[in-house]
């Protein structure tokens, strides 16, 4: 068996981390209390307010991971006799659910897994009054679906709630729009649409929030954003407990990656690269999750396909492993049924092509497709834009 | 004026990062679910382990600050309800009891900044009943002072009360005994005497702490130790939640280097080093603070000295820092009185010399000391065993 020892990342995070990125993080330490950090803290809020579309001053930047982030927003910004109406229809909105469940009364709305929300089914629960805060997941990579954040953003002006949105899978890498859609508190991950090493949280949270935060005294401590709004509006802007130095020069240096592309390509990069992945398997016979017929809208960063009848999804993933090319399988109760490809951050066009040409070899070893070729056409075509 | 572009980091952290522990950051992401990242956890635990005096299998890995691993422990053991006993002599004990606040009902036991912990204080508080858990801080960094962690492990025992110890600043650079002291829960950072990057917290709990834990229901979620014992006990050594893994890459090598210098050794540098420090300014007229004859024991990784009369101490650090030596003045109420020179992680005995002689030329410069000369002396003789 071949042994590859460097592999290609095609997860929907962590993904590839450019080099101009990892070289970023050699640089010697500094202090975190003095004027060059306080440059870095300053420019990472300001290119991260333009991907959030808000104010920089809005942004906060956390040494933890994206659900560090989720549990800021949430327990910031709620008591725990707050109601608080958890979405879900995936991983991350169960996650997100039990963190609300940390420190608000839940109200839970549950679909299966794979179902689009319900707008109406929201607005209900929303008209039976009292709901605080809404939460949701923009972009669900356990499914692979995009929730309708500017209706909930609606629906949450509507009904005077606070609206709190995951866009930890999709900043960077989709249309985000937190000051327009209504969107109280945003979080992001550093190790997803960004292309950053993980282990950082963006949080944009507006004032609304940050004047109702002041008022809960059940805010976590190291997660408090009330304090991280505090640090950051000092002469010096800096985080009030030690941050992860290294991985501020690593987002320093991606969100410029970003800016270079522009954020209006690197959205549509994201969208053509996915769409390639759907038109793809589609035309060699694979069935998507969830079916095409059953989804609101797909998500623009990340794909989930079926296993075909009589294969486990967790094979499929395992032979792409051993080509070096790695792949997700489901989550929990979607384990063996679906597997998923990434197209966040710096992969490009030519790592999708890899990944299909790959993926119908493993499925042309399994029986499931009776000859290769036909996924690189397909791909290539719907690409082609891209090079234009 | 001189601009100098590296400075030589002579703070009680972040500290100076070996090369090799900054390049080992710049290896390409991998999957953090894959034996892999398992194999870097499991090694991390086992070399951490070594220093706490404990098993492997108490160790948790979290991604954040110092701070973060201080609310997991007093987050996760303790019910609002509970009278946690919060020893406070400087600015990191004053933190902790914040921090028990959020979590549990404090009883404070204040010492002025810069005072020793009385023993026999702590000893009526404990006897008054009552108390579930003692928070202390081991080496207080903002005051220079070791506090006696095995003197309160034994009281701690005496009265049947859960002891979490912070050895922030001073695991990897002195002795820490967790398991014969008695210490329910111990946490550290990595960017002390470790000398990695900041932003990776440790923490050593035991399982007479992890069965209670079990029973507190406000346990916070991002940092819950329990999910933490549990991801690391699967058959994949991993983390609840994605791990900064280049900041692991990073711990793992500053790890190994502490294998490889030998903690005994490391220890005895820490010493020597700090002690060097202390004798040659004591040698111009420096007060040392707190005074000799005022301290139970004085810190293995930092020294703090008085501010010369009519000299503010921030003038000295500036004054330093134009040098490019950055060393740190006084915390909150310390500010302007004391300035502070650590000795932690990789610090060499040629970086306290440097630092040291270009301190000396700052007081010639401020008239506090008529001619340089005389600290490389007395430091050098200090130092002179660890070149035997």
């Amino acid at each position: 068996m071949i042994k590859t020892e460097d592999k290609l990342m095609m997860m929907p995070g962590p993904v590839e981390v450019p080099h101009r990125v990892l070289m970023a993080m050699a640089k010697p330490m500094i202090n975190h209390r003095g004027k060059e950090f306080s440059a870095i803290y300053d420019e990472c809020q300001t290119i991260s307010a333009d991907l959030f579309k808000t104010k920089a001053e809005n942004i906060s930047i956390i040494t933890g991971s994206g659900t560090a982030g989720m549990e800021a927003a949430v327990g910031c910004l709620n008591n725990k006799s707050d109601k608080i109406l958890a979405i879900e229809n995936g991983k991350f909105g169960q996650r997100f659910k039990k963190l609300a469940g940390k420190y608000g009364t839940v109200v839970p709305l549950e679909f299966e897994w794979g179902k689009s929300v319900d707008l109406a089914a929201v607005e209900e629960k929303l008209a039976a009054g009292d709901i605080k805060t809404i939460t949701m997941v923009h972009n669900e990579s356990s499914t692979a679906i995009r929730n309708p954040a500017p209706e909930i953003g609606a629906l949450a002006k509507k009904y005077g709630a606070y609206f709190i949105l995951d866009v930890v899978s999709s900043l960077g890498g989709d249309d985000i729009r937190v000051d327009d859609w209504g969107v109280d508190i945003a979080v992001t991950g550093s190790q997803k649409c960004l292309a950053a090493p993980p282990g950082i949280s963006i949080v944009a949270a507006g004032e609304r929030a940050l004047a109702e935060m002041e008022k809960v005294t059940t805010r976590p401590y190291y997660l408090d954003l009330v304090a991280y709004h505090k640090s950051a509006s000092k002469d010096l802007k800096e985080t009030p407990y030690t941050p992860a130095v290294s991985l501020f020069y690593a987002l320093l240096e991606a969100l410029r990656i970003v800016t270079e592309e522009g954020l209006e390509n690197r959205i549509e990069r994201h969208y053509l690269m996915t769409q390639a992945v759907r038109d793809a398997v589609t035309a060699i016979g694979i069935e998507m999750f969830p079916h095409l017929n059953e989804v609101s809208a797909y998500s623009n960063t990340v794909s989930a396909m079926k296993a075909p009848a009589g294969i486990n999804g967790e094979d499929i993933k395992k032979a792409m492993n051993k080509r070096g090319v790695i792949i997700s399988g489901g989550q929990d109760e979607l384990k063996g049924k679906i597997f998923r490809i990434g197209s966040m951050g710096a992969t490009t066009p030519t790592n999708i092509m890899t990944t299909l040409a790959e993926l119908e070899q493993v499925l042309c070893d399994m029986g499931v497709v009776e000859a290769p070729g036909a996924v690189m056409d397909i791909a290539g075509e719907t690409m082609a834009k891209l090079y234009e």
